[in-house]
């Protein structure tokens, strides 16, 4: 990918800092970044993720711009961003949601030019120091809606993706967000809330932390994740979470009612029929 | 450990087979196991987890006996094997609750050579193939009411279980099963529905599991665990349970009915307060 001299990050978090390593060893590029927290940048920038800070004449030199910042907020900034980069730039966002990106830059008349991505990957760290080289090897990556993305920058888009090592699927984002509600988002409420409440009764119950193991662990700790990040996220895909989130409590209801009436072969039955997710988590390599 | 040279295994899946590998390695006692599921006592003996198979004129010369079978079936097994072991023979038991099977032996005449044993240790996998030599290793183990243990027996006890690197600590049966129901079996049903209603969803949706990440995987991997071992845990330890499970459906109600009412600045603040766990996790090197 020699075209690609001149990559802008704008977001230098756990996503941001990760593109700026992998596309920097991948392309060899050198790397604007901007974050509206100046300590990021500052810390971003010492730690080498990016080299330079991205000054206002430096946009209509780039070849590729990523933004990676809370979802609420991408609508807007690229759209700016699109006004300011030259014909031949590829902008991508990288949000865990779609549609309303989507449909808030289909006016724009340099939508072609964008692309929405999506990388299944992340952790449940964040900030610059969060930032993996490697964290996009061998995930997942949806696009969304690339119809309407120019079909020269759409191709580039792909080849950097896959570049990176990422399986590069694509859907529409309607669909994109109803599904991830499921797979991610409701993850995410299902781990606050159990963090929650076990943290309730550790208020009256000292030491009950004692007795947690690696399951509590596991199953807890998308709950470390980033508010400024989450909140946008679930406000913004909030139908198709709500119905996510009402499917959940009605099963719990329903195990909790088994469990009133002492329905031990139906405990015994759900329970039975959902270790099939095992073979699906397995056969996705997880 | 020199006076330990025969240690009886009952129940050859994970827990079982992994004390039979730990205690062989730390002891070099000789190993004889039973299981009711006669495929499984076979598999033992041809991984070589046990020595040899386990006959009634075996008993009396135990010096040990470990109990890893459904938590049900604990105290009626517990009640026939003190009733054949000598006055030296120390008995326990690795139950996921306490309470219920403290309470059923207490007027066993030979109630002082049990020791009730919790060691938080597991994997989500089940069965003689899934017995790992280091699943004890570094880990916490819980034994309860065990003023009722003969003092040298508990004292046998202590060691064989530190001798495995486990970090000892002592509760009454009442409280373990209370806190426990928090940190562990709120987990196990909270991925197991999780995964129900992910896999209902899929049903009509195909191919939603194409998008699920790391983080899905981490959430949902309790939804693995063995139906057989877990339905008799909920059931037995339906009280301390239903008051979390109700506790937890509560605060996902109430995070549902933020988002329904677009109250951002609530759910940051839960998420934000939410995070404080991960440091607790990070303490216990979770």
């Amino acid at each position: 990918m020699k075209q690609i001299k001149k990559i802008g990050i704008i977001g230098l978090g756990l996503l941001g800092g990760s593109f700026a390593l992998a596309l920097r060893k991948q392309t060899g590029a050198k790397i604007f970044g901007i974050d509206k927290n100046s300590a990021h940048l500052f810390k971003a920038l010492k730690m080498g993720l990016v080299d330079q800070k991205m000054e206002e004449t430096d946009w209509v030199n780039l070849d590729l711009v990523v933004i990676a910042i809370p979802v609420n907020t991408i609508p807007k900034v690229t759209a700016e961003i699109l006004d300011k980069v030259s014909k031949n730039c590829l902008v991508f966002d990288t949000g865990s949601i779609k549609a309303p990106i989507c449909k808030a830059l289909d006016s724009h008349f340099k939508r072609d030019q964008f692309l929405a991505v999506h990388p299944i990957a992340g952790t449940e760290f964040s900030g610059p120091e969060a930032a993996l080289h490697n964290l996009f090897e061998g995930k997942k990556c949806i696009i969304c809606d690339s119809g309407n993305t120019r079909n020269d920058l759409l191709e580039k888009g792909i080849e950097i993706l896959q570049s990176l090592n990422m399986q590069v699927d694509s859907m529409d984002s309607i669909s994109h967000d109803k599904h991830i509600a499921y797979v991610s988002h409701l993850s995410h409420i299902s781990s606050f809330m159990l963090g929650k409440t076990v943290l309730e009764i550790e208020q009256s119950e000292k030491n009950i932390f004692n007795m947690a193991g690696s399951g509590f662990a596991s199953t807890v700790r998308l709950a470390k994740s980033s508010a400024e990040t989450w909140t946008p996220i679930f406000m913004e895909n909030k139908s198709p979470i709500l119905k996510a989130l009402k499917e959940y409590i009605k099963n719990l209801e329903s195990f909790a009612s088994c469990m009133e009436t002492d329905d031990e072969k139906s405990i015994f039955q759900t329970m039975k029929e959902t270790n099939y997710i095992g073979n699906i988590l397995d056969q996705n390599g997880n």
